[in-house]
Parts: structure tokens; C-alpha cells; sequence
């Protein structure tokens, strides 16, 4: 059985966007209770990342890490023209996933307690972001 | 068919802990021919890499070179009340795979000659880490 | 419904090499209409990205970013027996991934306006690379 949706999403701003409930409601509507589930990001400026959802803090200093191992107007960059915060963009995301899979069980994802997925919004002024959530199982 | 099983480890110590015999008798229990094999770990400070399984030299460089990338006790760290190797494991995590799709055919794991599937963990003193096996194929 | 098929590349030096048109051959002749495509590289020392198929540059500037990221003749490779490309090699695989799972729709990958598959090839004299592409789907 397959399922297929698409998840719209306007995070207005760099950093971590939880995602969890929204893909969840998918699962659901889906009526797929054992499977996998693919989220997928159809943009080279954001991505995905599974992280802890407890403490918000992990989140920041997360994000302040890949600026680090990323980070803008380095002088080596040519590709400049879409600003200051593109080629960073393009460096997080090959850095982390363009798509998890996160397995389905009894009709829900089977994450562990501490995991939430989050889009990981690497533009200063991001366009709305369009993702594939795509399901498979019986 | 699916075929779901949870795959239970005490790694004991942070690095590189060889999984492939674990995952490939899975698939065998499964008696999936031709399909994917989706290996998913469950915690925010453990993860996945699919590595060389002859020299374990190329583990131990591997294993320095992501405590050189996401160092212990970096000064913007705000994250820390979980101790010293807690945010680095979760941006460790970051960069390397939650998850990991493994081919099957002919009823076996159809990596490379020379690649093995490794939990990478990231704590000092980590708990029992639970993974989630999905097999899907026919 | 499944379909599998080998993918045997050459691409001769280090970089990023495009095979979107080749995996969507793959699509095409399998004749799934709805599903998932997965593209799995059987080597430790080449890897996937999914990135922006527009400007060359922003390629070049990945692929510097890497060279830095896991620099060539660190002082802590122990590693070198292979070549001083072998162990930055492992660790760029490391950093990207193994794998890549793609939405299919109407019978088409469903990849972003600006999303492009590519070989990141991290050797600098590599030989063939063998790629498995698993579909499954409707």
C-alpha cells in the first residue's frame, strides 16, 4: 500500500522547525500501520535532521555548531550572487539528509522518546518550503 | 512483505561497533529475496555510518576526526547539563545518519566488498541503544 | 512491485558528477508509476549528494568545503598505507551519505526544480563505481 503528500510549510526563519506532529497526522490519514514513512526536502537550502526534542538549547547550540562548520563569506566561496547565506546553505544540507525514514509501527512513527524531526532551515529569508512525505506498508 | 524486528546493543564505549552479522541474520529470519533493509537507531546521540571493514586504523582516524569537528567543551555551548559529551553527540549524530537503506538480493545484504554497517556511538557511557530493523521486498 | 538494476560509473577524477538523467532512465524502464527510488554506492570512499543542478560553482565551493572539512595528510591519520586521499575520503562519506531515497511520481523522480543527483567522488584516481538502484512501487 502506498500513500502519498505533500507538506507545505513557511518557517519564516533560519533554525530548527519541529515537524514531528505534522508528518504524524500523515501517518495517520494514511491508515498504514506497519511501514516506513520518507519525508523528503525538494530544496538544496534546507534539510532534515531526527534530534532530541526535549531541551530547546540542544537545538541552538546545533545550529551555531554547523554555522561554524559552514559558515558565510568564506573566503574561498565563488558562488556569491544569491548572498551570504547560500553556498552555507548548500554545505549544511549535504552536511546532514535531504530525506529521513523513520519506520512505522502500530500505525504510528516509531521514533524513540527523544526524537523529533525537524526541517532544517538553513536561509535568512526562506521561500515556503514544499516536502514529499511518502508511505509504504500494509 | 515487511518483516520488523528490534535489534537491542550494549556498545559499552564511545566509536565504531560493527553491526553487519546482526542486520544480515535479520534479514535472513525476514526470507526476503529482493528488497530494502532499513536499519534506524532510536536516540539523538548514537548513529549510523556504512564504513571499511578491513583496517580498523581508518575506524580510529574516522572516530578523531568527528571529536576534531564537533568538539567537547566548545565555548558556545549552552547545551551542557548532560555533561561534556552530550552536545557533541548530538551534532556528531547530525552528521552522520540516523537511518540507513541497505539493498537485499539474493536474500543477502548487497553492500560492497568492503563495507560494514557500524553503530557510531557517541557517549562515553552510553545505556543500551535500540535500533529498529524494517525489512520490505518479496 | 520491484525493480533493481546495477549502475557502473567512470568518473575519472574528485568532484561531483551528475547522474540524475541516468537514474531516471532507471525509473523510466521499470515502469513504476508511484513509489520510491533508492540509490546506494557500494564503496567507502565515494559518496551521494543531492544538490543544486544550476550554477557549476556552487559545486566547485561544495567540494573545497570538504577538501577542508576532512583535509588531506591531517597529523592525526594513521590511516595512510592507501594514499593521502584514502582517509579524507572515508570521512567526506562519512559526512554525506551512503545513500539517497527519492520520491517517484507519475512514473518520474520527484525531485526539486533545482535538485540534481550527483557522485561525490573523493578519489582522485578512482576506478569503477558500482551503484545499486532499488525501486519499489505501483
Amino acid at each position: 500500500m502506498w500513500y502519498r503528500k505533500e507538506l507545505r510549510l513557511s518557517p519564516g526563519r533560519a533554525g530548527l522547525h519541529e515537524i514531528t506532529h505534522r508528518v504524524e497526522e500523515i501517518v495517520r490519514e494514511s491508515g498504514i500501520r506497519t511501514g516506513l514513512c520518507h519525508v523528503f526536502v525538494r530544496h538544496t537550502s534546507a534539510s532534515l535532521v531526527i534530534q532530541e526534542n526535549a531541551d530547546p538549547s540542544a537545538r541552538r547550540d546545533l545550529q551555531e555548531s554547523f554555522r561554524r562548520l559552514a559558515p558565510e563569506n568564506a573566503p574561498h566561496y565563488t558562488h556569491t550572487a544569491e548572498g551570504p547565506d547560500d553556498m552555507p546553505s548548500h554545505i549544511r544540507s549535504a552536511l546532514t539528509s535531504t530525506s529521513e525514514t523513520i519506520p512505522v509501527a502500530e500505525g504510528r512513527l516509531a521514533l524513540g522518546t527523544w526524537q523529533g524531526i525537524y526541517l532544517f532551515e538553513h536561509r535568512s529569508r526562506p521561500g515556503t518550503r514544499r516536502l514529499a512525505v511518502t508511505l509504504s506498508g500494509e
